[in-house]
């Protein structure tokens, strides 16, 4: 199906075929995933809603390897944030809570296809829940490595799923290698690492553009830790205008909490790449990373697109969730740093996106 | 619209427009809703994803009344429980994280219709936060009484949507009655009086339909307890039969705890109302009603469909809710009944369909 699909070296620029169980490079470098999607619209809008009926365009050679649980296709509903009207894209209604499903339902699908038995991931709480949850859809073993602080909620969540948990004390970097370390001798099913992964979050954006009547809107404000949204956002606004669907990139704003904010750091002093790795604690745990892996990477998408960079306070944080569960939206503080942002982001005339990505029940005490 | 709408009373059998802010007839009966609803087929197809595709059976008159977070149509997903092949349907997926929004949606919308600036409700949780999101969204102040015994996160759930909190001491009923008297002086937007509400529950049937090509399962397997979702199933089906949609309806097979089982126990002793109304303490919270007020149309709408009652008892809530979880399916335990029933129940050949009704992270700690 998909002949042409190749990883690709950011470090060293190796190529190799998709089909062998590796995450990074041989020299230790990310890994981007290149191929040629096809988008065949009038088909497209016939089929099942959902992430998965944009078949065409998703990594996974064989339909008997799909893990699914029907989801995606989210809501895209007109809300007033900070008296300015936007559209929210109710990225928590998804199986486990938050937008990663769309990460993990094309990653899991991936190493189904190529035999794995066992994954490891780390996470702050989102992403290793979503891993969790597809694997036991799949029958494949997981062990996630969590930072000790993660909220009870959460931890319970990703132990539910039947998912072996690894409390490691420290920091979230901490955390990281600790996980890295066991991927050694298994598949490491990062959602920072994985390039898979992010040709799942690239359908929020094929979705998006779809309820758009094909169009793509003219801003998108997303909260940014690692990038899984922003960059898959990107790696799927790339391929729609490749493919000649949409014709210019939406402005993307990133956003961070100020008490974690090295991407927004660079940005202000026009770096290429992060080197600031302060962190004060932050009620937006799912975006609190001092140091994003893919961090040039979030700087150079935001730019290609003429976006920017904004950081909200705590006080901030806490006034966007009340302004959206005002609204009939309860979401958790990760994602009210976006609804935050838009009073404060200089946007742009026209349509504007709000992804709500984690649902406030993970959050509710 | 629909002219032909009208209220009819249960008691007495008077029928009144539907045009005026009544919850109940004047005699004090309950009072069922009555319209011709039209299913175009073809048109429902074409629509946006959501339950109000089904715009011609939906008993609001005017597109501009309606609240909608663009809600529903819901996967319906191949899973296996106790050992048998069945489709899921995940009604934890909607904006509250339970199919209640189904009811809040169509209940709220109608309020707005009729000028209604302030609704009461009661509820244990999960219907509470479903009117009080609607309710933020379409701008109406509402009061919500809940029991003392709810669980905290779901009485923060309906704080955080701005809704007025009354904790009342005592039992379900005593909470009921509670919100009743303050009825008295508003308007009820109840989930078991108020007809409007099942006019919206009754949508998970015309999707379900719809996701089978348009034709009726076997079997659906509910939990109940003031029958929400089992009657408006039971609507739903009757209306898509009278109007040529289907030939024959499903058996619908409610269950209960055993721990609170009053329809359970009437249907074991062929009674055509409940009058047993020992409760025990049970996990499924949602369903732990024992004296439901329109317990003799569920126990006559069961019987309509060939259909029957089974209990579960708590070590198999227990068992139920881990078979969902580690399938991926982070349920809470009122809907892990239906789970545990799959089991236990006697199903007949073909489809069976299993409504996952509300999300395990509402319960999860």
């Amino acid at each position: 199906m998909h002949e042409t699909m190749k990883l690709v070296c950011r470090e060293c620029g190796e190529t190799s075929g998709a089909s062998e169980p590796v995450w990074r490079c041989t020299c230790g470098g990310l890994l981007d995933l290149e191929f040629k999607p096809q988008f065949p619209k009038r088909a497209v809008s016939r089929r099942e809603p959902g992430m998965w009926r944009y078949r065409e365009a998703l990594p996974v050679e064989n339909d008997v390897n799909i893990v699914s649980f029907g989801e995606g296709l989210t809501p895209l509903v007109k809300v007033e944030f900070g008296g300015r009207s936007v559209l929210a894209k109710l990225e928590f209604l998804f199986p486990t809570g938050s937008f990663k499903d769309r990460g993990a339902s094309v990653l899991v699908s991936k190493a189904k296809e190529l035999g794995i038995k066992r994954v490891v991931e780390d996470s702050s709480g989102n992403a290793g829940a979503a891993i969790a949850a597809y694997c036991a859809r799949a029958g494949i073993a997981c062990d996630i490595y969590v930072p000790e602080s993660t909220s009870p909620a959460k931890l319970a969540q990703i132990a539910a799923y039947g998912a072996k948990l690894h409390r490691v004390p420290g920091t979230r970097e901490d955390c990281a290698h600790a996980a890295r370390r066991a991927a050694g001798r298994t598949y490491y099913a990062s959602h920072v690492w994985n390039p898979f992964f992010f040709h799942g979050t690239k359908t929020f954006a094929f979705e998006m553009v779809e309820q758009l009547g094909w169009e793509a809107p003219d801003a998108i404000v997303l909260p940014v830790g690692n990038g899984t949204l922003l960059l898959g956002t990107y790696i799927g606004l790339k391929e729609l205008q490749k493919a000649g669907v949409i014709q210019k990139l939406p402005k993307l704003i990133g956003v961070q909490a100020r008490n974690c904010a090295p991407l927004h750091e660079a940005w202000n002093q026009n770096a290429d790449s992060t080197h600031v790795k302060r962190r004060r604690s932050t009620a937006a745990e799912g975006i609190a990373i001092a140091e994003p892996v893919r961090g040039d990477q979030i700087l150079e998408a935001v730019r290609n697109t003429g976006g920017a960079f904004v950081s909200v306070t705590e006080a901030e944080i806490r006034a966007g969730l009340k302004e959206a569960a005002q609204a009939g939206l309860l979401i958790e503080p990760s994602s009210a740093t976006a609804v935050a942002a838009v009073r404060k982001a200089a946007l742009p005339r026209g349509t504007v996106i709000v992804p709500l990505t984690g649902h406030g029940l993970k959050s509710a005490k």
